[in-house]
């Protein structure tokens, strides 16, 4: 009788609360969501901004918004996010845009370009250019949404046995390099491949690879690919890799609107403060790298390599804009809006860095 | 009668709803605040920032966090909005912390200082390094917390009527230039002055000032100083002029955990976005400057001129650092930091950019 009469005063009182303009009960539901990542478990940087963006969307939202992460160790699908999150067994995903482009060649342009923009280029296309409309373009007849989830700034070139001194070194090296600039390196002869980070040191060692590229130095210590890899080259492939959240539709339509609010800026404010801690974490690790690790080798791909991988790359993107529509229309895109602010790339941050250097000290 | 019953009714609820373990009553509260910005109203990019923040934070507030914004327009006071808001008049303030540095010297670092870091530098240093605690020492004796405000990149060396083509030219110039760099200026026998945004334009018509730096091409064309200023330099002042978000701390401490934290990630998020803005107008105007106002003449400090700038800003450093144990902990923080991210700055930005212009056209 006592709880009746209970749930009977709740119910008159629900609607007296409304009254006075406080939320309804409905906006009181706790939504427990599930996030796959394609990281192994304490993976770090890459993995610290989905925690950072989970634990953001749960204090402000709180409580309300609860997401578990499952890394790879546990799905055992680092490379499955996009299926696991289109079929609704996650609701949400961290990975990058570009692991997909065997399965939509489109999601290929939204992680990095070889030759393309630089973070703060493409967080400009993404969020005042057309970026974003177009990624959801790409993305919408899966049934999914995705947003940018993490810039790890310029990546280097990746680690080589043997130096590369002409194009044609390049001929039959299996190397580790996903996105378009494996497509790029496959044109010029080498045996391109992608595999999952968690398999990256094993494949190296035993040969199955002769050179990789993973990050930069930020992330590459740890790995120890130096102990096979002395050449440690610097970047043209990857000028500002940018990581991914995916949503399922169908859980962010049922999600009220502040919530929904709440978890694309938790989003959003993760992936610009993983820039940063890439940037910062890069500084650090490259004093580290120079003063404990005094045999790898820095390189640069000599010039005439790398005028034939922008021919490649330049080829390549032709090919693409002929064969599909909304693939002209994204690299048309990039490149109209790299145009742009590259001029201002030049005359602000390079000429400061470049007249810094010629002071007297 | 029936009014009375209502009270009872909730009052008797609001026990039940809590056994329920939804949130109390008291988080439903609106929480109104006012926040005063040294901008004129509608002011783009610097006015930008704090609308997108009261948006946000009002939205994944659910309308429980309401935020007003006085622009200088009506509070008159744009040069007064550290103690309006350390007086409690207003709740939070959107303004540049190299303001106050005549009120409270040590303010002057957390903008941006000549010859210092760029913005991802910089931000690797606030939210990675020891910045924002730095900051919280030098606010925290005012009652106020201060949070980066969005960033407007490299800022131009600004407009000028005549050429400067030797340390000479800088006598008795008379300059709108706020932060260290006046200091820099100063001792090099310049005049350098602050004046507020909304009575620039009319200074230098009126020859009150010879010379001024605003912000760069994403905010100075509608200025029209070039009307009259003609010759435009690159920067070495600002490199990375980051505005600030003040907060009242006893506002701060009568928020809920919750809306504590959306106000935090609202401000840093709208910080970040306001970076990209920046770099993205400043692109797009560039380009307009350039076919549009092609008497504008682009210029870059003689050699000489740049050199005699940075040793007055190192002995002004040396001065500072020793006068003040706080002052001479932060320029020594930031001496630091940069020298570790500067390394990687130009082995990935900078390298990468200038490969870029050697490519094979």
């Amino acid at each position: 009788m006592k709880s009746l009469k209970l749930t009977t005063l709740v119910a008159a009182t629900a609607v007296a609360l409304s009254a006075f303009s406080l939320p309804a009960l409905a906006a009181e539901k706790v939504y427990k969501l599930k996030m796959a990542e394609t990281w192994a478990t304490n993976f770090p940087i890459f993995g610290d901004a989905p925690r950072n963006m989970v634990r953001i969307a749960e204090e402000m939202s709180g409580g309300r918004l609860k997401i578990t992460i499952d890394s790879a160790n546990k799905h055992k699908a680092p490379l499955g996010v996009f299926d696991m999150v289109r079929s609704g067994q996650y609701d949400l995903g961290h990975s990058a845009s570009y692991y997909w482009k065997g399965k939509v060649p489109n999601t290929v342009y939204f992680t990095t370009m070889p030759f393309g923009m630089t973070a703060p280029e493409q967080y400009g296309w993404f969020y005042y250019g057309d970026g974003m409309k177009l990624m959801e373009k790409v993305y919408q007849p899966f049934g999914l949404l995705s947003f940018p989830g993490g810039n790890t700034g310029v990546q280097m070139g990746g680690w080589f046995r043997k130096e590369i001194n002409s194009v044609e070194d390049l001929q039959g090296l299996k190397m580790r390099i996903p996105g378009f600039a494996g497509e790029v390196l496959a044109k010029l002869g080498a045996k391109p491949t992608n595999i999952p980070p968690g398999e990256l040191y094993t494949a190296l060692e035993r040969n199955t690879i002769d050179a990789l590229e993973w990050v930069g130095p930020s992330l590459d210590l740890r790995m120890g690919f130096h102990k096979i890899a002395p050449y440690y080259y610097t970047g043209w492939h990857e000028p500002a890799t940018e990581l991914q959240f995916l949503v399922n539709e169908r859980t962010w339509k049922k999600l009220p609107d502040d919530l929904r609010e709440i978890l694309r800026v938790a989003m959003k404010v993760s992936a610009y403060d993983m820039y940063i801690q890439s940037y910062h974490e890069s500084g650090v690790n490259w004093a580290t790298m120079k003063s404990e690790y005094p045999d790898i080798q820095v390189k640069t791909f000599p010039q005439p390599v790398l005028n034939a991988m922008k021919k490649a790359n330049d080829e390549l993107l032709t090919e693409e804009a002929a064969k599909d529509p909304l693939a002209k229309e994204i690299i048309d895109s990039q490149a109209a809006y790299m145009k742009t602010a590259r001029v201002w790339s030049n005359i602000s941050d390079r000429a400061y860095l470049e007249s810094v250097d010629r002071l007297d000290q």
